[in-house]
Formats: structure tokens, sequence, C-alpha cells
């Protein structure tokens, strides 16, 4: 990579300081490297610990792809298509690097948003890595169940979808999850306490209050759309 | 629907009782009744208590079809193609009448399955109904954020999926949860359990035990198919 113009870094998080300690060495006066990891403040400080005076050539990058699977054998030209790259720029990126970065995803047809790293790692928290837990949880709950391989069986296209992400690459997740625990458990708390409120209306059978806030939910979610598409 | 020889019944599982009760004077000897509800007991309920002497023409059903979208303007005549129908046959319906059944199923491309009323709901609970509250209450939680709209400007196609029940119907859904809610709850203590377990190793840094977790539930989910499908 010695010279390369760019170095794209697709590792786990956990393992982004131990790399760019390697490549340290190979990153020129012009190389802008950036990595792909779903938390921001965990790899910033690995960053500052690891790439000392090449720490300039760094721009944080969170490109928001689906697929779960891992793997090179999945990859897809145009997976970042009509997608959003978040970045995270530090205050010692050069502005014409932090230019290039834009610009190298927005030439593979993303859409580039800027923000704080907390403020990224926040909101992934709520929209990603939350969801993430709860699937996992809730398929490993089915699947522990006496009568499992049945109701595995019988699941159907709301299963399926519910459950998706629950498919994700074990490593990459720990990792995620680990870094990001704080403010996933912090969004744990407000969820277990709209499904405590409810299942309290089930429990009492307020039919009316349910069907208030079950359509609600229901309007905002078929009003919603994932930003840049039409899904 | 004088002298029909199937009457279909797609309405609210809370409204199958008083539906029942008007058409019963139009069914006639030969005619074969269903209905396409998501609950079973509760739709056999109503059916003994509103059908009298007219009770062996009806065949409890439920066909797992997706689409989160109610109204006829969203219909779609390859929705039942290669999916499961759960038909809870009375003991009263005559032999000939629960194979027609079977066959106008059969007919419109989906796979037929017979279960108790109380299987179907328990297993209901498990793999449908408590996916759907999980989905309403996690959106939920979300949209009632300060931030909400930049959280959801941020989602990605992992969100997309994981929230896409919580757009349904939510009278359907009222009456579903309601009918079914002490099996949902339960259920509901089994995925409690579970999530517990798993935001406890991310409170210890446990990264391990997490990995080890998820990787059991990686692999499960990765090798599920639903019925039927490659999907």
């Amino acid at each position: 990579a010695a010279g390369a113009d760019v170095v794209l870094l697709a590792v786990p998080v956990a393992a982004t300081g131990a790399v760019l300690g390697e490549i340290r060495p190979v990153l020129g006066a012009h190389t802008l490297c950036m990595d792909v990891g779903s938390t921001k403040l965990d790899v910033v400080a690995a960053a500052r610990a690891s790439l000392g005076d090449r720490l300039a050539a760094f721009v944080p990058a969170h490109p928001i792809a689906g697929g779960e699977r891992a793997g090179v054998e999945h990859s897809d030209a145009g997976l970042f298509k009509r997608r959003q790259v978040i970045l995270t720029p530090l205050e010692q990126n050069p502005p014409a690097l932090r230019h290039r970065a834009r610009e190298l995803w927005q030439a593979v047809g993303a859409t580039v948003l800027e923000m704080e790293a907390a403020a990224h790692d926040d909101a992934f928290a709520a929209v990603s890595h939350l969801p993430h837990l709860l699937a996992y949880a809730y398929f490993e709950a089915v699947a522990a169940q006496p009568d499992a391989a049945d109701l595995l069986a019988l699941a159907g296209p709301g299963f399926r979808d519910f459950t998706r992400i629950a498919a994700g690459e074990p490593t990459m997740w720990r990792d995620i999850l680990l870094a990001n625990r704080e403010r996933v458990l912090r969004h744990g708390q407000q969820l277990r306490a709209s499904l405590e409120r409810l299942e309290a209306l089930l429990r009492e059978g307020d039919a009316d209050a349910l069907h208030e806030r079950l359509r609600a939910v229901s309007r905002q979610r078929s009003a919603w759309r994932m930003r840049g598409t039409s899904d």
C-alpha cells in the first residue's frame, strides 16, 4: 500500500487501532485513510493512539449499507448507491482531505453527511445497534423454546424481516455493541419503558388506548422512508 | 351470498362473531365458510357462539401471508403462492368439507397445515404477535426521542426491515394482541430474560461470552429459511 492515494480499512472496529498502527509507516503525505466502522468514538480514540503525526490522514467514515453477510464473496458494486455515508472528521484533517473523502463516497453514489463522533454514536445506538441487540435477543428466545423447530417452521415474512439482522456477523456486532454499550443500554431503557406501557395496556385490556398508540406508530412508520430511497 | 359455495371472511378477529351471526342465515348445506384471522381460539369461540346449527360449515383458517398494508387496493393475486395456510378444523366439520378447504388453498399455491387452535395461538404469539409488539414498542421509543427526526433520517436498511411490521394495521393488531394477550405476554417474558442476559454481558464487558451467544444466534438465523421459499 506504500504510495497509495486512498486506504480504506474494513476491519472489525476493535481491530482498527492495531491495523492503523501497522499501516502508519506507509501512509504518505497525500494519503487519505478511512475506516467503515459502525462506531466512531472508539475508532477516533484508536486512531489518536496509533497514528501519531499521521493522524491528519485519517477521516473516520461510516457507510450505512445493508447486507448482514460478511466477506468479500458477498461484495456488491452497487452497495452504496443512494445510501448515506457519515463522516466524523477530525480537527486535524486538512480541508482538502475532507473534500476528497466526500468526493470519493459521492463517486460511488452515496450521500455524505458530516457529524460529531459522539452524536453519531448516540444516533446509531438508537437506530441500528439496539435493533440488532433486540433481534439477537428475540431470535435467541424463540430458538431456546422446547418446540423451536416447529415454531421456526411456522414463521412468516414478518418474522423473516424482523430477524434478518440477527444473522449479523458476530465478531463485528460483539465489537460494536461493546464499544457503544453505554448508549445502547440507555436506548434499551427507553425501549423497555415503551414495551412495558404497551404490555400494561394488554393486561388491562384497554382496547382504546392500545388502538390509539398502535395507530400513531403505524402512521409514523408508514410515512417513514429511508433517506435517498423509496423503500 | 345466498347459495354461495365458499364464504371467506376477511375481517378483524374481534368482528368475526358479529359477521358470522349476520351471515348465518345464508350459509347453505354445502357452504364452506372460512376466516383468515391471525388468532384462532377467539375465532372458534365466536363461531361456536354465533353459528349454532351451522357451526359445521366453518373451518377456521390462517393464511400466513406478508403485506402489512391493509385494504383491497393492496391485494395481490400471488399473495398465497408458496405460503403456508394453517387450518384448525372443528370436530363438527365433515371430512369432505375439510378436504375442500385444503384443496381451495392449495389451488392458490399455498401449503396447508392442520393444527389445534391452542397450539396455533401459542406458536403465533411467539413468531408473529410478539415481534409485532416489539416493533411497535421499539419504533415508538425512537419516535418519542427529542431528536427523532434526525434519528429517523439516519436509519438504514436494518432499521427498515426490523420496523416494517410496525406499520401493521392498528385495528387488526389491537384485536390480535388483545385476543392472544396471555400468550404474547408469556413469550414476552422469555424475550426479556434473553435481552437481560445479553445486556448483562455488555455491562460486564464479557466479550467472549457475548461473542459465543451472538455466534450461535447468527448461525441459526443464517440457516433458517421461511418454509416453502428460499428467502
